[in-house]
């Protein structure tokens, strides 16, 4: 009986070798194909998966859990910056959208629209749609909510006291995408969306500013990733937007991923929904406004900075496991002197709020486990054998670097300490050496393209029209990701046109 | 100078107290009105309002910070109890809901339909659906999420060592209602859905057990409001399950509110989508399922069980602030002086974990502030004067009793948190003898609507037919609420029909 047993689990586990080979094995490398590597990549680390719904993605619970330890973060951060949550319909009238004209225009073309409530079973006995139950006013199903919050803040404020008001919302919202990515574009997608309305125009660019701010610090202190920090053209603003910020990030493959944007919106959806307050002075005024958001693109760049041939990479303080333990044992004989160790270990590192993944499943070699967690990108693996048990050691390895070490098991908590911290700040290093390596300045538009196909930032001049940006954007599949902040004036000439400039913009291409 | 804006500070005052006046004293009682009572607090407490798109509210600051800490307390519940979070579209193919014959009859009549993705501006400038953008097949907006989650369920599931698969999701969910109210009745609201699969019918039962008992104790421990727990008659069963488990609880007009289902599955969805694993003995066998889930309903039970005519009373577990201080002063100088001791008093609260809120605003009087709170319902209220500082007391009032103390400035923090505890179990005690007191059994009909009419919970025989469920229905608008659990077996007769019974169910209105 124990016999069979135990050829069945050695059955099993050539089984999974086997698959292991076959299908572990086959993560294309980023030098081979980039695009299929990153899709492999949230595949086979379990992060998400195309449903069966055009675009829509399931964001399955491993991807889930690293979102909603950057969701917590920024709700933090938000909160302590004077913000409050809110909820506002996920459906807007039709109409509301069109009363912003920019607007209507930037998102008119990717809106689904419910235009029936009900369904029937039909004389052939088909589930239709009933023809009796069609809306009067079809509803949009939210791209992006300034029209429905603007409709609601008129009603909310009327004098100078109602404001500023600070309000941020955690929703799904939908724009139809006709090519969709995991992560870096889908139908679908969650965000936050911050909405505030303030009194004067200095006090919404600085709120615009500030919420920049909180993005940078949050994407470079949790998520690792260094950006630029800029204002967009007026080409690429946020469609009703008088100035959008943001941040910019690259990729390992050189190209650029907008990672947050904060828009100055002026007065533009107060006098779109009739907004005004009555200031000190007893005058009727517009009220000014910001919206800001970030959303799950950010788990796109999350893995294109991060991520090797091996798998993900995550940063510690937002990783679900930061350390996973994987014990190696014969028979539960073994494994049962080995948890007397772990789970000692285990109620220290939950103490000190480190999140533990022990892994002593036996249906799967530790072999297995160890490519597993380098796919998760789990930042500390520790290993522990019967001999280790007897030389009172532990096996420590580094998920950035690689790096391998065997250590006193008295040693273990103050290394993991030590690591979790170094590994974030490394990780925070490597990326920004990349950054700052792969930024360069040219000159005329032959080292513009060729820094392109090298996968580089280019500091480059323009003169400041649409037109050129367009040329530009035609030849090369470059965009002006942002006018970076405090960018020294210089003088020089466009790179397309030959015209006077007074400053370079940051030309990538981008996902 | 000084003297006008004095002046002015003066005339906001009196201008407020008209708007006090005018404003705070319409709340009508329960006795009055209970339905407007419930409606017009809902909007004073600042909770939530109507938006302008049908049947879809606003959730306000206030009402989502108490849904926030609901949220994040069985969120908390459900990690615990072995759960995970993911995401699942929002959309659902028309063709999936047809797939389980029963969960289609109960949803196809309020589902939103979306059947475009674009809008165009026509010949005449008008905003328009794109005729060229129709959907070959429509997207029905999720009014739960049992047959996308089974479709993709279906790739997750080879093995019984996939299974269990226990997943929680937070969403918006839409449901077409023709007459609704805030929270109780809403087109949209917000929820989670726990969808899990099991090897086995007794795994899947036993956690839908779970399930109701984590919500009863949630309900009962945080939100203070005692339930029934039971069993669904078979046409209260949610479409699609073959056992639905609730909780009940009893509204202060004795109408009863379904706080949270879970439901048993049986293999239904596993069969609708093919969902098969292999069993320890390499038989293919479809899966067992249960799904559950609790909404922005809660809050609609949550007012409804506590709230007096002065307004909202919340349980200090889930009040966003458990403490509101009132500094009382004539001037800036006595502001500053109190605020010495306010400030010291925060940071003790804050270090605490007590959640302090301090209203210090010059423009509204004390005692239009004190009604403010008690209508928000903070569990305490302190108040500080220049005599308290002198005298080195403070005033203290709970928001469920009234009663009002002069403590020593010393003894605060002691008191305060007694009186947290306290008001947290006096009101569940308050709320469990009105469920007690007002549960009867009857065994006549004459009684049965005599009961309602005072309304009572009632526990009445019942024939277990269908035809007298709705009969009784008819006559009477109540439902079967629930068989409860643990129910003693008693020999009787039905009250409509005179057929035996073995047992007493749970009548009631509901809402």
């Amino acid at each position: 009986m124990k016999k069979s047993t135990h050829h069945c689990i050695t059955m099993k586990k050539i089984f999974i070798s086997l698959r292991h080979i076959l299908f572990m094995e086959k993560l294309p490398t980023r030098q081979e194909n980039y695009a299929e590597w990153y899709n492999e990549l949230v595949l086979r680390a379990d992060l998400a998966e195309h449903s069966q719904v055009r675009g829509c993605m399931v964001i399955k619970p491993y991807g889930y859990a690293i979102w909603e330890n950057m969701k917590a973060e920024l709700d933090f951060q938000f909160k302590e910056t004077g913000h409050v949550n809110a909820y506002f319909p996920l459906f807007i009238p039709k109409s509301y959208l069109a009363k912003e004209a920019k607007h209507v225009d930037g998102f008119a073309k990717e809106c689904a629209v419910v235009t029936h409530y009900r369904l029937k079973i039909d004389e052939h006995g088909e589930l239709v749609t009933d023809p009796e139950a069609k809306l009067e006013e079809e509803l949009i199903v939210r791209p992006t909510s300034e029209t429905i919050i603007w409709n609601s803040y008129k009603n909310w404020i009327s004098s100078y006291r109602d404001l500023p008001i600070l309000i941020n919302q955690w929703a799904n919202v939908v724009r139809w995408e006709m090519r969709t990515r995991l992560f870096l574009r889908t139908t679908e997608f969650l965000w936050q969306e911050g909405h505030t309305a303030h009194a004067t125009a200095e006090e919404a660019i600085a709120e615009a500013e500030k919420m920049l701010g909180v993005y940078t610090q949050f994407v470079q202190d949790f998520m690792a990733i260094p950006v630029v920090q800029g204002r967009k053209s007026p080409a690429e603003r946020f469609a009703g937007a008088e100035e959008t910020y943001c941040i910019e990030a690259m990729m390992q493959d050189g190209k650029a991923l907008q990672a947050g944007t904060s828009h100055f919106l002026g007065q533009n959806f107060a006098k779109a929904f009739e907004v005004k307050y009555m200031n000190k002075e007893n005058k009727q005024e517009y009220v000014w406004a910001t919206s800001w958001g970030v959303s799950t693109r950010l788990m796109g760049a999350l893995i294109m900075t991060h991520a090797d041939d091996k798998g993900l990479v995550i940063p510690p303080k937002i990783a679900p496991w930061q350390v996973v333990l994987v014990p190696i044992f014969k028979n539960q004989e073994q494994l049962s002197q080995i948890m007397v160790f772990v789970d000692e270990l285990a109620k220290t590192l939950k103490q000190k709020g480190i999140r533990l993944k022990i892994d002593a499943d036996d249906h799967k070699t530790p072999g297995w486990k160890f490519s597993e967690y380098e796919m998760k990108g789990v930042p500390i693996r520790l290993a522990v054998g019967m001999r280790d048990m007897e030389n009172k050691t532990i096996e420590i390895v580094r998920r950035d670097t690689g790096e391998k070490q065997s250590l006193a098991q008295a040693d273990i908590l103050a290394s993991i300490e030590k690591y979790l911290v170094e590994i974030q700040e490394n990780m925070l290093v490597v990326a920004q050496n990349r950054l700052r390596e792969n930024t360069i300045k040219v000159d005329n538009l032959q080292d513009f393209v060729q820094g392109l196909d090298n996968g580089k930032f280019l500091l480059a001049h323009w003169d400041g029209t649409e037109a050129t940006e367009e040329k530009i954007k035609e030849m090369t599949k470059a965009t002006i990701r942002c006018v970076p902040l405090n960018n020294p004036l210089e003088d020089g000439v466009c790179i397309l046109t030959g015209k006077p400039s007074t400053q370079r913009v940051l030309f990538a291409r981008a996902y």
